[in-house]
């Protein structure tokens, strides 16, 4: 916990720092800008510079010319230096992403998650997906197997990080102590590290971030349940077991504001009232339009994105089903878009809640900026994005003295599988003072 | 917010490790003891050692036999080697600390707060208050005032950390955009730091516990206002502003369970189911006993713990007046104490409401220990700490894989204080790895 740092970790610091000030400029940057802008002296870029030229992350592309100075070289990126693989494993579904060392997407995969399934099968589908993923890379892209740097995974809380155990997730039926991360690293034969859901989302958002973003925020996740991913001073926060995030009883609605009760016992809780499978049943008690079993055909491929879905069996029309359930929850999205005031005023309800939410996540986070995203975010986001920002602005709960800024996920339905393979990059690329601290002597 | 770092930066902290480990070591500790916890080479060690040595800010005292090897000299902290002040400005009370280099307190002072009167007269009585403390400790514990480091000042939010002024905290009548940290450091000449009341709780807390506790942890502060301080990673976290932990309007009651109206339009906000003045009103609306006009004699120096009150006027029997709010809540508590049924369920209630908060942020944060203190924790701290912790313990929102376990401020009455004199000796010994970043060159 208290421990001190020595040459070698800052040699691995200051690498990374460099690193990642080339990675953010999209204009690359020369030694003297690199040197200026870190901190560190000239002979010290020039070194650390050598090393990355060396292991093919970096590359020299043109020359600056400035004034009557020598023209200086520039410094970019090389995106093909390394790859990453993000998978996603959602109660509906698992998306796949094969990243370049920029992050940048250069292949995906999206399945429906096999259900009824024994979680051995489900390893089976991802070792699958996953070396049928890196034999396109192969081929198609050039992409050296040996250049995969190993997989991250992203699956719902409870897990648990060190021992790389999905301990019992209320929304995986079936699983209970499912050791992923060294099951999926034996069969594949790289290394593999798990997150939590929530916080991969939020990683994402921090990797592909601006200079111009602040250092703080938090990530408003919206699966098949609800969390909240938070970085602060730049770092995702794991918290005490690496299970941070978990919002779904959240008090967001009085009984006689149509509360709905909740298995805790209280009233109005936020996973509750937010809940996808709620809502489509709702929708469907109404009796208006396309209810819980018909949504199968109007949903199909909605969030999805890529629209690579491979292996998607025919959607059930049993809304208890999770991939029926996104189906049908996307017809609902369809059908508020569309103006039907039943659909319009779930969904308008479902604004306000999250936007309750969000106010006092803002208050005790005292963040300025929170990024809305996951599988069931980008259904609504077109109906609720704006929706949900008024209400946190004019929010007489939000006593933060700055505004609030709410916005999408700059990665897209994607975001949570980039998130994953950003852990595998992150680790190796990142500069984090915390790497700085050695592991105490035995 | 991407900056190298430096070997003088590295000698820094590599300091304050050696510091803070001699810090947190009881019996003392050997330069090879010292090698081992910190990772660092002897000959660092010795190096760092010898300029603590210089600076009279550790002591060699006595010698360590091991076998047949050479006898090691153990090393303490010397607690005179430097000194701070703490200020806490809460609405009832503003209490004085001097602590020393370990921050325990030598020194302390407990006044009213002045009410109707304008923050320069606050002012004028915050520096004869500390000229006092500081004449007392020069003669009465040989103090020289050239070894007190600075002052540190906590106050109610919102506050503007950088630019040292509390903006206008809605309890304290009449304040706005109160240069309070340059006014104070040009009367006294000597550095001032301001910090957010429920922060420097945190930051007591987190400076005086042991290695035994982990890195991740809440304060649950209960003043005049409710607040959550928060420390990830062994680090106070200060979000965007410097103003986190407003968990003022948290939604804990429904209004079927006697959830009361709060400002915002919500119902059963914490903040207003835990004020201090809304039960001690409703206690006297019901007319038991010493209600809210009565409690000034019975509650006189409740929660003050150093029983040092200087210049405390006489009790106003208004409790819209805080110091006789805060003579009223004592009372009430001691009501409760005594088995006086309505106190009972007024205060039963209250527990039960930081309960459902209490769980909600554990879910939240991922904190596996949450600490409850501040000024009005104190009166109700016997009737509560068990009741709280079975609620959190057994509440079936509580999702995180782990115990929470709920705990009284080991600084007691005194931890804002003690916590804003921290903020002097963490700037200067604290390692934080975050402190190894270098302003970047213009």
């Amino acid at each position: 916990m208290r421990r001190g740092t020595n040459l070698l970790a800052v040699g691995g610091f200051n690498q990374a720092v460099v690193l990642d000030l080339i990675r953010r400029a999209p204009d690359g940057l020369s030694r003297v800008e690199l040197a200026r802008a870190s901190g560190l002296s000239p002979q010290t870029i020039g070194n650390v510079v050598r090393r990355l030229l060396d292991d093919e992350v970096v590359l020299e592309t043109g020359k600056q010319v400035n004034g009557r100075g020598k023209p200086r070289t520039i410094l970019r990126l090389d995106p093909r230096g390394g790859y990453a693989i993000g998978v996603h494993l959602d109660p509906a579904l698992i998306s796949f992403v094969l990243t370049d060392l920029d992050g940048a997407v250069v292949a995906r995969r999206i399945h429906r998650t096999p259900v009824a399934v024994s979680p051995t099968q489900v390893l089976d589908a991802i070792e699958r997906a996953i070396e049928s993923l890196l034999a396109e890379a192969a081929e198609s892209l050039a992409v050296p197997r040996e250049r995969v740097l190993g997989v991250g995974i992203a699956a719902p809380g409870p897990i648990d990080r060190e021992r790389g155990v999905v301990d019992d997730p209320p929304l995986l039926r079936g699983w209970s102590e499912v050791p992923l991360r060294d099951d999926l690293a034996r069969r594949l034969g790289m290394p593999v590290v798990l997150e939590k859901d929530v916080t991969a989302a939020a990683a994402a958002e921090l990797w592909g971030q601006t200079g111009h973003d602040g250092d703080d925020f938090a990530f408003f996740y919206y699966g098949s349940g609800v969390g909240l991913g938070i970085v602060l001073d730049h770092a995702v926060v794991r918290g005490a077991s690496a299970n941070p995030g978990d919002i779904g009883h959240t008090i967001v609605r009085d009984s006689t504001e149509g509360g709905v009760p909740c298995e805790c016992g209280r009233t109005g809780c936020l996973g509750e009232q937010t809940s996808p499978l709620r809502l489509v049943r709702r929708a469907a008690g109404a009796g208006a339009g396309a209810g819980a079993g018909g949504g199968g055909g109007v949903g199909a491929g909605v969030g999805a994105g890529a629209g690579a879905g491979v292996g998607a069996g025919a959607p059930s029309a049993d809304v208890d089903d999770p991939r029926a359930l996104f189906d049908a929850f996307g017809a609902l999205a369809d059908r508020a878009e569309a103006g039907e005031p039943v659909a319009v005023a779930l969904i308008e309800a479902l604004g306000a809640d999250i936007a309750t939410a969000l106010v006092r996540f803002a208050d005790l986070l005292d963040v300025d900026r929170i990024v809305c995203g996951g599988p069931f975010w980008e259904p609504v986001e077109r109906l609720l994005l704006d929706r949900v920002e008024r209400a946190v602005r004019t929010s007489p709960a939000l006593v933060t003295p700055h505004p609030v800024r709410i916005v999408s996920s700059a990665a897209g339905a994607d975001v949570t599988a980039v998130g994953a393979a950003c852990q595998v990059l992150d680790a190796l690329y990142s500069p984090r003072p915390a790497n700085l601290l050695l592991a105490a002597q035995a």
